[in-house]
């Protein structure tokens, strides 16, 4: 008898019949034996709509008063699935954030899970109840309720399976599981049965938007099983399992693309001690999120170069920060370039694989497309492309790496023999 | 500087605009150097668009997880009250009910308060706060969210104003106060500047639907001045306050409607010790809502009969009932009469004045209303009467009382005086 996470997204409870076929779901998997602890987003579009609402009486969009806003969206689903559940003649009962007990930070809009309480889950679990929490929520140990931000209620599902010691984590979303690439760029892209945590980490930093980064860095500490799959089929999904779990890889186990990149470059800066930590605590003050970081010293005797990449949405703030450092400095210059994005290739197996980084170059520059700005790690390679060019990228790579055949990802044990 | 609850229902709240103005009016309250907690209803039509949200997915209409779904209607208008607050530079803080923390019994969707605490509110007050606290909602011992029922956010704002020790509670309604007799139906109806609790009681148990009978109830017994005003204008509404407050009165302070009501009489029925007890047991098992209860032995010998009357929705479970107990008795019928209302007149000062049903019964009498049924306490006198005479009952009757003449009510001394 398994203990199972299950969580719903804002598509998969989005109205009425979502609801009710969840709850079958839900029922169909307690059926089976196991206990079931499920964890709901707002219905799809209604966090929108109360910020909306929140914004009409304040110029600000966020502090303690969002939070109890927002925090009404998940308590209506939760609400609702709890009946649908009952109306099939299964005892449920819903828990609210500070009902779980989910103790995180005073930081509003963007809290941290600190604690969380199993005492009352595991009571109703054993008493036979399907469990019904709502998730993106928690409350301060003073008991002002707080949200967890973007990807929250993935990390209230990771938080409670840690919590709960439960066999796994499934996230019911509107795709299949993760793909070799984006199918509606790639035509040929084929679903993983199974990834990393490391290269789901990596994908979900470079731009893969199924998982939060925060919610599979918890699971990966935790070697908590993970399955994304569709709430609409029956498909078995993508599972996140350890290294170990997987006998053979191929080098790369997918592409991922992240839009509306930009690139600040700063030009014959003085190189001296502490200039680098100067450019960028003026930058962080800004709250500008960086993302690459490339120092390239082959300019001018006693001068360097420093360019950095960031979100589209920061371009302006970071224009505004480049010209300020550059005005600190006689004879150095800035230059911006919009309109990229980050093209990545991610997988475990590029630890054993040499020439990976080589083979993606020399297929990107066949078809024409320059590379502005390179960055690596073990297991990825992220290369900044004008945008025009990315789908024939994506196709490229998906083609040179031959991630359209079938791979020989093979289980080397059962998932319950590898963590023992 | 006085501690003031204002509770603003739903229709004061019922839009982004009335809740800005709400949030000025607050605060030019609390500018006057008061300590002001707010209490609020969902906007206008929200609960029971959540009603028929849940009714949507489950057969049933209340319940644990009704409440947890309802508790959000509050739950969005104290956060963007809230908001609106500090959005005008004051600051401001809001509570639901388990953050207050208002614990109540698990009868879900009619909880009754066991318990307010006050220490979170008062903190929150002497820190400089003003305190918007969600109305109609609390939760049990065990943390489960409940709704109090039909008028439950009148009375958390009375639970709050006794726990707090308040000066007062100021209702802010759609109405400007207590008037002699609905002004819908007579011209000529006055404005009450002060009622007594009782008076207001009987009112609100006739039908008067300003306030509920729980929460006058609640203020009467701890003394707590209340105030009927308009969120609309700034008149000032009526006091309800003890008899001592008032120095004159006339016999009569209004007169109140109560539509939609039913007489069913059980007749010959064996006149023996227990009998009623056995009929008023099985329509309470019924669950039927009894109002006014005649019984008339002046029938056949050692028979008896007896006529209640009941709310129109209860009609049916009424007439099952009636038809089960005359079928255990040969011999006795039963007779079912609706399209009926309850005309009553209310005042303290019929304990001074003598005849006021006599005249009250002539002047229906004179314009040929039949009267079907009496009911008198020490300050009221209600007759059932055919609901097609109800409008010319209430013009008659306001017009023999005078109540359309300014009445001679005087305050004795001034509240505070009153309550040392």
């Amino acid at each position: 008898m398994a203990l199972i996470i299950q969580k719903y997204g804002g598509t998969s409870v989005g109205n009425i019949d979502r609801i009710r076929a969840v709850a079958k779901r839900v029922i169909q998997s307690a059926g089976r034996g196991d206990k079931v602890v499920v964890v709901v987003s707002a219905m799809a579009g209604e966090t929108n709509r109360l910020i909306e609402l929140g914004k009409t009486v304040s110029r600000r969009s966020e502090g303690r008063e969002f939070d109890v806003l927002l925090a009404t969206g998940e308590q209506v689903t939760t609400a609702l699935l709890a009946l649908a559940i009952e109306e099939e003649g299964r005892r449920a009962v819903s828990f609210l954030g500070h009902q779980v007990q989910i103790t995180t930070s005073g930081a509003f809009s963007k809290a941290r899970i600190e604690s969380v309480n199993t005492v009352r889950t595991l009571e109703a679990l054993n008493d036979g109840y399907i469990v019904v929490v709502a998730g993106f929520q928690g409350a301060t140990r003073e008991g002002s309720i707080t949200t967890l931000g973007r990807g929250g209620s993935d990390i209230t599902a990771v938080a409670l399976g840690v919590a709960l010691k439960a066999d796994r984590v499934e996230f019911y979303k509107d795709v299949d599981g993760i793909y070799t690439a984006d199918p509606a760029v790639c035509p040929d892209a084929r679903m993983l049965p199974k990834v990393t945590y490391e290269e789901m980490l990596e994908m979900s930093y470079l731009g893969a938007k199924v998982l939060h980064p925060r919610c599979v860095e918890m699971a990966r500490r935790n070697r908590l099983p993970l399955i994304v799959r569709s709430s609409l089929n029956f498909n078995p999904g993508t599972s996140v399992v350890t290294e170990e779990e997987i006998m053979e890889y191929a080098a790369v186990a997918g592409i991922v693309c992240d839009k509306n990149q930009v690139k600040v470059s700063l030009l014959n800066i003085p190189d001296k001690p502490g200039i680098l930590a100067g450019v960028f605590t003026a930058i962080a003050e800004d709250e500008i999120n960086i993302d690459m970081i490339v120092e390239d010293t082959t300019g001018a005797d006693r001068a360097t170069s420093v360019s950095f990449t960031c979100g589209s949405a920061d371009l302006g703030a970071a224009e505004k920060a480049a010209k300020k450092i550059t005005a600190k400095y006689p004879g150095s210059s800035y230059a911006v370039r919009s309109g990229l994005n980050k093209l990545s290739i991610v997988g475990a197996g590029m630890r054993l694989h040499s020439g990976v980084a080589s083979k993606m170059f020399t297929a990107l520059a066949r078809e024409g497309i320059s590379v502005y700005m390179v960055n690596t790690s073990d297991i990825k390679v992220s290369c900044l492309i004008e945008a025009k060019y990315s789908e024939l990228g994506v196709r490229t790579l998906h083609d040179v790496f031959e991630l359209g055949k079938p791979q020989p990802r093979k289980a080397a044990r059962t998932a319950k023999a590898a963590r023992k």
